[in-house]
């Protein structure tokens, strides 16, 4: 398991990818986000989209697919978040492209009041397969300190 | 359809309800949010959650389900959104819960380059059935600005 202390500040990690597919964009926007500009190249040719983008929820989704995959596999013992900040959807996601994630931590931070947990804010950035920055957010994460061995 | 020049700093919209069912809790999780307390009961009881919640960034798909049917129906002329700030979730939303979405406008703003649209900025609080706010969080969103008469 990974804890609290086996975070450092100014580490970075690579989450991996996610494939954006047609499909999957009309299926998120129909149930979640039904918006004209989600749900169709003709509507979204008549705003600053151009074509059929995704909903910024569901970049968020897809983003958190991706980290949280890697978390459980890494075996990092965390308990969730309080919140995001600034987040920022900077460009269209479309149908095709490759979101990539990735993340750095910027501050630790142990517990006032629970002395088993701490916590870590995180600069999480997603380009696409040009490498250009589609979305940007800063994660407040909640992670178990080491257990004390008895 | 309502344009920039109809909000009002003040406002208040109660934008309607979300019945959060286990089915769907457990669907949005097993695709975007595996971490186990997103997926049983018997992982959420080891932590502060407590029984299965549903993953915040499915809270944030549900509040925007509701906003987006209300906008739509409304003919609001939104563009999409720039960004949040400050989402903060605040308690563990259940299945079995109802989430109820209020928003209130807290500052609008013309766009200085571009002059057919407009922003604003809007406080969302989502609410349970015991109307203990559940998450919260500021959107700043594009409208279009009402089309001059020739």
């Amino acid at each position: 398991m990974r804890y609290f202390e086996d975070l450092e500040v100014g580490a970075e990690t690579y989450f991996g990818s996610y494939e954006v597919t047609r499909e999957e964009v009309l299926e998120f926007a129909r149930k979640y986000d039904p918006q004209p500009f989600h749900l169709s190249d003709e509507a979204a040719a008549r705003t600053h989209f151009g074509r059929l983008a995704a909903s910024g929820w569901h970049t968020c989704a897809m983003t958190m697919a991706v980290i949280a995959r890697y978390v459980v596999e890494d075996g990092q013992a965390g308990l969730g978040s309080p919140g995001i900040d600034e987040l920022r959807w900077l460009k269209p996601v479309y149908p095709g492209d490759t979101l990539h994630v990735h993340g750095k931590i910027v501050e630790t931070r142990p517990s006032q009041s629970k002395p088993h947990i701490g916590s870590f804010r995180s600069d999480t950035i997603i380009t696409n397969q040009d490498d250009v920055p589609v979305m940007r957010f800063t994660s407040i994460v909640l992670i178990h300190r080491r257990p004390n061995k008895v």
